[in-house]
Order: structure tokens, then sequence, then C-alpha cells
């Protein structure tokens, strides 16, 4: 079990996380365990081998951000929590399944501590296991019965398989900007945060007003979380990230602490030789060094608090409820992690 | 435009289907039409890279065996034809992502005439491609606003995979049985079949009695489907067929000529030379040979005859109206077809 993690971004232990406690999540512990329930349930006709890698995967840890949003924006919105158990396995399915393909498309070795598919498995394999998963989260989310959620779903994973596209034909490094940036983060992470936030108006149906809110506090929470994942790959340390750290910059990923030291006057050489082409270890070592060194990395972060801050502000419509609370530290907690 | 194949098999030109034109087609011509545009449509946000491949995929021509079954079911079953329309669109993209998968796993280079997509394309491109084809799949199933069918959709999607993993997982073409063949095909290409045959009558909904039948008639025909395909696999030559003849022996594959043809009693050292590793082409060219002027040709395809007969009898219960004539027509098709 791991310790608590605080704002302040004090951590002390690794990620081996097998049960979920954040403060955020104690309000939802129950119901996140039927979620963990569902996730490690391995269906008739699976064939064991994905059981084996599936169990691997969840055991990999992971926040499980997507399914304590969907159940706090359910109780939040007073929809039904068995949907919400359900569409929180979907999302949290879904993300896995994206992340089992990524790592094939990066070529990374290691994600959460834990080898990636692909260290041991052939392309195929790692291929045909991401696509079971997207089946497996596209049949759980039609078991919550609500074709509103399973549309929005389908159509979240168009943006995102969209925006791995758009990165992949044209992540030329040098003419990433900071709209495109803004772009690929949307695509990445934060649209599938907002329709997790939103999940709980979309079980009730009928509440506009709430969708909007919520939608406007998942995009928030989406991009200050990943703006600090980001940030992260150049702070971090490896044990705790659980992935080499500059793994972005090494796969000429350009980021938004990357854009900002470009824009500042510290000496950028380092940084213009890896962007140029040069991934040799030592001088991806330095660039790494040189980004993280530099104010870049505070000025990303005020970024992300600045999204954070507008996440918190699109709460303020709902009633003072213990939901509404744990959504407020969930936004708290996604720009003071340190993980 | 091609010319017309007839039923007993004769055809004089190579696929360059532009317009679909069989027997059993003509009665849902205009919407199939409907069909096309929806599938060569280019929603916003769409990379022009995936709009060139996905023009290219579907210039390739195909059959369009799946929207023409589901269109044929909803007029049998009076279904709402607009929503049959989304719903063809939705199976073809299905069976379209499942194939650029397929062909960057099993490394093939022609399909239908066409160069495949890894053939210019990088793996990485490939299984984004794939994954976005999934992606918009389910999002036009969703767009049909029919829950039940979208849940058919994603539970084909999971046996689809499961078939696939299990394949490769367990494909060692020394331990294939019959009885594992029977089951490979059915995932890989009767189930979805059997759900575009039901479609009709899972969007009217509330007549259980019509769906069995009709699953039983989608389960014939796909499987009839499936056998001609790996007999033709031997029997056809490569411009009518549009890609290299002996492809499944080539990949270790062994489909029910090869099982049959082991059953008999010719002579088998080339063909047990193959399944044992040796794949120069000159050993597979005479393996191929071997099964294709052996009797195990004959007897597979009295096989699939068989399940084209059952597929026949499973509409007795229907009144004879032209829909259940054309849909007794494709079950004729599905046997008697040279490409």
């Amino acid at each position: 079990m791991p310790q608590q993690k605080t704002h302040n971004g004090s951590s002390s232990c690794a990620i081996e996380t097998a049960l979920i406690d954040y403060p955020f999540s104690r309000l939802v512990s129950d119901d996140l365990a039927r979620v963990e329930t569902l996730l490690r349930d391995h269906p008739a006709g699976q064939h064991e081998a994905v059981s084996r890698a599936m169990d691997r995967l969840l055991g990999g840890g992971g926040k499980r951000i997507r399914p304590t949003l969907i159940l706090l924006s359910a109780h939040l919105c007073g929809a039904n929590i068995s949907q919400a158990v359900i569409a929180g396995a979907a999302a949290e399915m879904l993300h896995i399944a994206t992340l089992v393909h990524d790592d094939l498309i990066d070529g990374s070795l290691m994600r959460r501590g834990v080898e990636t598919l692909q260290v041991n498995w052939t392309p195929a394999a790692t291929v045909l296991t991401g696509d079971y998963l997207f089946a497996r989260s596209a049949h759980l989310v039609t078991e919550t019965g609500c074709i509103g959620l399973v549309e929005r779903f389908a159509e979240t994973l168009v943006v995102i398989c969209n925006g791995e596209i758009r990165q992949m034909f044209d992540g030329n490094s040098s003419q990433t900007t900071v709209e495109r940036y803004r772009q690929r983060i949307q695509a990445k992470t934060a649209r599938l945060i907002a329709l997790s936030a939103q999940a709980g108006a979309i079980l009730v149906g009928g509440h506009d007003e709430w969708e909007t809110a919520l939608h406007s506090y998942g995009e928030g929470v989406g991009t200050a979380f990943q703006i600090v994942d980001d940030v992260l790959d150049f702070v971090a340390d490896e044990e705790t990230l659980g992935k080499p750290v500059g793994s972005d910059l090494r796969q000429g990923l350009v980021t938004l602490p990357v854009l900002l030291f470009l824009e500042s006057e510290h000496d950028q050489d380092t940084v213009r030789q890896v962007l140029e082409g040069d991934r040799s270890e030592e001088t991806v070592k330095r660039a790494v060094q040189a980004v993280a060194e530099s104010k870049a990395v505070d000025e990303a972060l005020a970024v992300a608090r600045h999204h954070a801050e507008e996440a918190r502000a699109a709460l303020n419509s709902f009633p003072d409820t213990r939901y509404r609370a744990a959504l407020l530290d969930l936004a708290d907690f996604a720009i003071g992690r340190r993980f």
C-alpha cells in the first residue's frame, strides 16, 4: 500500500500502488474496489496470456484518475453508481489500451516501474492485446445501457487516435508551437479526463449546464495533469517516475518545459542539438539537466496551476458538498503531485 | 466497373470494383451507395494521410458483404433503413480496421490487388490507422441510437480479437484440428457476418425468433464464405485473388483444405515439410500445387456447400419476399464465387 502523497509534493515511496488511497479518492473507495474487480475480471474466452498481461498492466498501479472522476461526478450529480462503476472500468481500460499501443509505438521499455508488454512480446501480440482491450472497453461501456455515454466514449476515442496520428505525421519537433502542444495534450489526455468528469451528468441526462461545467473542470484538470507529467519527465527521479527521465526529449517530443526553455535566455545549444537529431545518451542527459535547472520548469508549473484554477472555478455553481470538495482536492493533486 | 461474377464461377476480370453489382445486392444498391458515401466521408479532424489511406483501402474494392447483409436484413424485418445504412458503414469499417491490423501482423504486402498500408508506412502509422478506424466504426454504430446493436458490435469485436490472439499464441500448425479451425473461422469471419445478418431484427427489436434464424443464416454464410476463401488461396489465380496464392500455407496457417489433405492418401511429404518450417518458395509452391490438385479441394467445397445449405434452410420461416430471395442468392454466391 502506498504512502499518501501530499499536495506540497513530499513523497517517499516508489509506485507499487496495490490500493488506491488519496484524499480525493477516499469518498469513493468502495466504488473503486468494484471498478478494480471489473478490471481484473477475466471473462470466458480471454486467452490466459492476455489475462496475465492484464494482471501485470493493472498491477503496475496507476492512479485510477478516470474512474475516480467518474464516481465523484456520479455522486455529485446523483447518478446510478452501478452504471458509474461500469463506466469507470471502461474508461480505465480504454486508457490502458491506448498506453499499450503508445508504448509499442514509442518503443518504451518501462511504464509505472513495470516493463511494458513489448519487452517480452512481439509487436503482433502487443497490437492484438491493445485491440482486445479497446474491444473490452467498448463492450463494458455498452453495459451501462446509456447510449449517450457510449457515443461520447466513441467520439473521445476518435479524438485520441486523431491526436496520436497527428503527432506522428506532423511531429517534427522544430515545428512544435504552444498551440500545437495544447492541441496534442487535449487529445492525448484532457479529452478523456473531461469526459470522465462529465460522466455523472451524462448518466443522469438532461442537465446541459452540469455537463458544460464538468467538462470545463475536466479539461482544466486534464491539461494541468499532462503539463505536470511533462515537467516531471525532466525533474522527477526515475524510481518515483517508474520510467527513465527525459523520455520525451529522447523521442524528439517537444513539451511545454522545452517550449518555454527555448523562449528563455538560457544557453540553448544542447537542447537544440537533441531536437536536431543528436539523441546520444550524453547529449540528452545534458539537455534534460539544462531544462530541469532552468526557470522553464517553474513557468510550466505556473501554466498548470492556471489550468487547475480554471478547473476549480468551473465547480463554483455546484453546491458545497463533500463530492465537490473531493473534486477540488483532485485539481490540487494534479499540480502538487511528484509522481 | 467489374463485370458481374456469376454463381457458376465464371469470372473474367481483375478486381477493380468501383461499383458493387451482384444479383443479391441490386435490391439495395441505392442504400449501398449511401453506405459508400458514409465510408468515404472524411470528418473534420481526420488527418489527410489517413483520408488518403482510407480512399485507397476503399478503392481496393471488397464485396461489401456485411453492409449488403445488414440492408437486406433491415428490409426483410421492416427496420429503419437510415439506421441500417449507418450500421452497414460501421460494420464495413470494423471489417477494414481488422484487415489493416491483420495485414500488419501477417506482413502481407497485397490485398484485393492493392498494396497493403504497411508497404509504404511504418508499423506505428499502420497500428494507429487501424485504431482510428476501430474508433470511427464504434462512433458510427452509436449513431444508430440502438444500444442493443452497439452492444452486439462490441461483443463481436471482443470475439474477433480473442480469435486473433488465440491464433497467434496457439497457432502451432501441427496442432490444428478441424474443431480449432472451425473456432478460428467463426471468430474471424462468421461472427461479424452473423451479426450483420441479424442487424435488421436487432434494430426492430422484440423478435427473438427472427434474430435466432438470421444468426443461423449468417453463421452458415460466413462459414461457407471463409472455407471458400481458404480453398481459393490454393486454386485461384493471383490476378483474380488480388494477393499471392498460398499465402496461408506460407504463414504456416492450416486451413480446411490442408486438414483434409492430411487425412487423405495423397503423398504428404511436401506439405509436411512446409508445416515443419520449410517456407522456401519452391517447397511452398509444390505444397500448394499438391493440395490444389488433390481431392481435398472438392471435399472442402462440399463442407462449404453444407454450411450454405444450412444457411438457406434457416430462412424457411420467413415469407417468400424478394429480400429473402436475395439472401438465398447471397448464400449461393458464397460457395459459387471464384474471387
